[in-house]
């Protein structure tokens, strides 16, 4: 809650809209009650109107809207809807679909095979892909050639190319139009497509050639020439990139869609800025459950054997390094049967380092994320977690060798210089756990990186668990070095 | 790397696009090279052509590229690209300036003002907030009226309300207009406009009528009528509704833009999928900071001030909480000075809870921020958390109590009896550890989710602590009473 606190300014309100309330909290301010869409959807459905006045009614609902009530209605009402609303309705309010399977399911593949082919094809294959394999192949039999080969292609590429993520819907112009027929000819292809924000403009050997915005065509007059408008150097992304590669350069760029291309500049598809909210919102996902130690994002809905195969590899592999950092412990038994002590305060030693070596790897991997880094920049960004780990260090250290000094000499009935010997080697092994261990969550993600791994794999339980072993090292070294050998306690 | 394995699903390819290369792996397939913009753009502005033949050329690239490059100029080359290119485009590349604030300082201030008042007005005060506080009052001053009202409104809302991300630059049409008339205000405004996809009805009283889509406004005949293109139902948010409330519904709807109304249904300003692009990103990165421990999220450039700021705070939290743990790790010292042993493995299972804690966690804040869970659905899902620790903690602690059991068996020279009674202890400890904290890691974000907390704040770390704790009584626990009150070791 706190943390939001610095990034709050308010500022003296001059504008009628939101006058007097500025110091009301955020959470008592009063919002008014939006009207529920759905039940009013429902209500239409279930009504005894005309079939025409419900249809008239329908329109002027959102199909997420819709979308949202086709669990709530029986199979007969569903049937009904869809035969009210016709087919391209209908394939509309399928792309919204959380869970399509079910209700594609309970259509004959004749309907089913049409609604898919009336959708976006990105949105069609994301629906396919739920399906079982051998349902997928029979719709995608019934479909049209058109629809086939734009869905064929979407499928042909990994998950993790950028080809994967785009649609096939987008306007193409050729240069030799005048803005009148330019006009003309997206008028006829707006009714097929959904992103005309910007049209893209292709030359005569059918490669791409630029694109145009929208706006610009709508207010250029008549006489000039249409490749006046086209911005030539427009950003375009290659179908076989990686989404990791040329998500930032797509976020950065902040279009309304961006054309994907072949290897011989064939334009084959645009990713919207509708697709790149889902493409963040999934890579990020990503990102964050292997940060947590899961192998990948899980569902709510997930069977629990699909669970545990995003778990287990994990804590197997954790497990083992646990086994080392308990091996490594065991060879310091003198140091456990002699100065019990020292071994209750073990956890915190290797609990601070965990912690902090795993925000200094979740800082790394957002800026190996957002920044091109070089080689200098590197350096300079390792030496300052360094620096951020000597600090938080001093700062920790300091304050649990006051505390546990007092806390042993007076608590644990310890003599006086005894209890601050073992509190100093508390201390100074938290603070240098603490300085070695920012260092590792920031190099382990950074030489992943330059070897080609996908840095978020270092998850924090990992980091956490080799600055145990950096931890518990320290720490029982430098006991048994300074307490037992020098100061013979 | 293996994790995207599951995911990637190849199909037999029939498309002549990407034909025969399928095989082949991502890396090793031949993006190829682009042309490099930024060195053209440089080449073009230190070139000696005339100005007007720079500017075309220049006309020809993405704004995006134009701002990366004005850091590779000096001041004076700056200036004339200023002039050359007109107040209007130099505004849009300021739009998308990382570090605007030093390329402001250079300029004077009319020059400055002119640049932010030519700005949608969201990026304007994207801008001044990274000023000085009196630099930014000093420039909005010496803007229009009009712009000083949009800037004023939306610096008006705080950070975590969706006001604050809005733009207020729509097209809004009345409903008495003809198709004709409608296309011929469009055209008026897409001047001044970025955003036209989608276009707002206001009814007589300026009260939000509903929306259309620009392209049936395109395709629609002469003689039909405005209000029949209008979705009265479509969806909006309130200007002080917050980002995590809304921000789910905001991507389920995937639109162009959605409007954001006051509370009397004024329409203020709109919300565009490049906004949203930029909102789900800063959210989560939120989230993944706060799971990682850190207070918020850090940039690049942040002095070390700023980072400590944002990472003590937990870790003396943290420092606390594992105080307590070494308390009570200390009540068992029976344990540790007898069986020595037992305190080599206190490391496998505090760690091991530690990190099946933060899985679940991370599980959890992820279902709580996509859905809006009803409570029986809330019981099922930490009933789901607690069957995965269970399967969990069996797998892992089999595997422990026969790898231990044999360790302590061979390496450590105990008696086979002995040695896997100790195992056993260590393997049930290992599974009733991981059992509780999957069931912790669960609860705890959901509890703070009920009352009102954002869930995030149950970080990684704090989690792993609190299991620590847990961890730590189950195992010293079960060492005491079966060990040493029962087995006499």
């Amino acid at each position: 809650m706190e943390e939001n606190k610095e990034f709050e300014e308010k500022k003296p309100q001059d504008t009628e809209e939101s006058g007097t309330e500025n110091n009301i909290e955020t959470q008592e301010y009063e919002i008014p009650e939006k009207a529920d869409y759905e039940a009013e959807i429902i209500d239409i459905i279930r009504g005894n109107e005309p079939a025409y006045v419900k249809k008239e009614k329908l329109n002027d609902y959102h199909e997420n809207d819709i979308a949202s009530v086709l669990e709530d209605l029986d199979v007969n009402e569903r049937r009904r809807l869809y035969a009210l609303l016709g087919l391209d309705r209908v394939s509309e309010i399928f792309a919204y679909l959380d869970d399509p399977e079910e209700f594609i399911e309970e259509l004959d593949n004749e309907t089913a095979a049409d609604i898919l082919e009336a959708m976006e094809p990105d949105d069609a294959v994301d629906i396919l892909d739920e399906l079982e394999e051998e349902k997928s192949e029979e719709l995608l039999q019934l479909m049209d050639k058109e629809a086939q080969k734009d869905i064929d292609l979407i499928q042909s590429y990994d998950e993790d190319e950028i080809g994967s993520k785009m649609t096939t819907n987008y306007v193409s112009l050729s240069l030799d139009l005048t803005i009148k027929q330019a006009m003309k000819r997206l008028v006829e292809q707006a009714a097929d497509n959904d992103n005309i924000s910007t049209l893209y403009v292709k030359k005569e050997d059918g490669t791409f050639y630029g694109a145009i915005d929208l706006k610009d065509l709508i207010v250029a007059r008549e006489y000039v020439e249409l490749e006046s408008l086209v911005i030539t150097s427009y950003p375009f992304v290659y179908d076989h990139e990686t989404v990791d590669d040329c998500i930032e350069e797509l976020k950065d760029y902040s279009e309304d869609s961006i054309p994907v291309l072949d290897k011989d500049n064939h334009i084959l598809g645009v990713i919207t800025s509708q697709d790149l909210v889902e493409v963040v919102d999934e890579e990020m996902g990503e990102d964050y459950a292997k940060l947590a130690g899961l192998a990948a994002e899980e569902e709510l809905e997930e069977p629990l054997s699909q669970s545990l195969k995003k778990r287990v590899p994990w804590l197997i592999i954790l497990l083992m390094l646990g086994m080392i950092v308990s091996t490594v412990i065991s060879m310091f038994e003198k140091v456990i049967v002699g100065l019990p002590i020292i071994v209750t305060f073990q956890s915190v030693i290797l609990g601070m380092s965990g912690n902090v070596g795993t925000q200094s790897l979740a800082v790394t991997i957002r800026v190996l994320m957002d920044e091109e880094l070089e080689f200098k920049q590197m350096l300079g960004f390792v030496f300052k977690e360094m620096r951020v780990g000597f600090f938080n260090g001093l700062i920790v250290g300091s304050i649990s060798f006051i505390f546990t000094g007092v806390f042993i000499w007076l608590v644990r009935g310890q003599q006086f210089m005894d209890a601050f010997a073992i509190s100093g080697c508390i201390g100074v092994a938290l603070a240098l756990a603490m300085l070695i261990s920012s260092f590792v969550g920031a190099i382990i993600p950074i030489i992943l990186d330059k070897i080609g791994f996908d840095p978020a794999v270092a998850s924090g339980p990992l980091i956490s668990t080799v600055n145990d072993l950096v931890a518990a090292v320290t720490y029982y070294g430098l006991a048994w070095v300074f307490l037992i050998n020098i100061l013979h306690l």
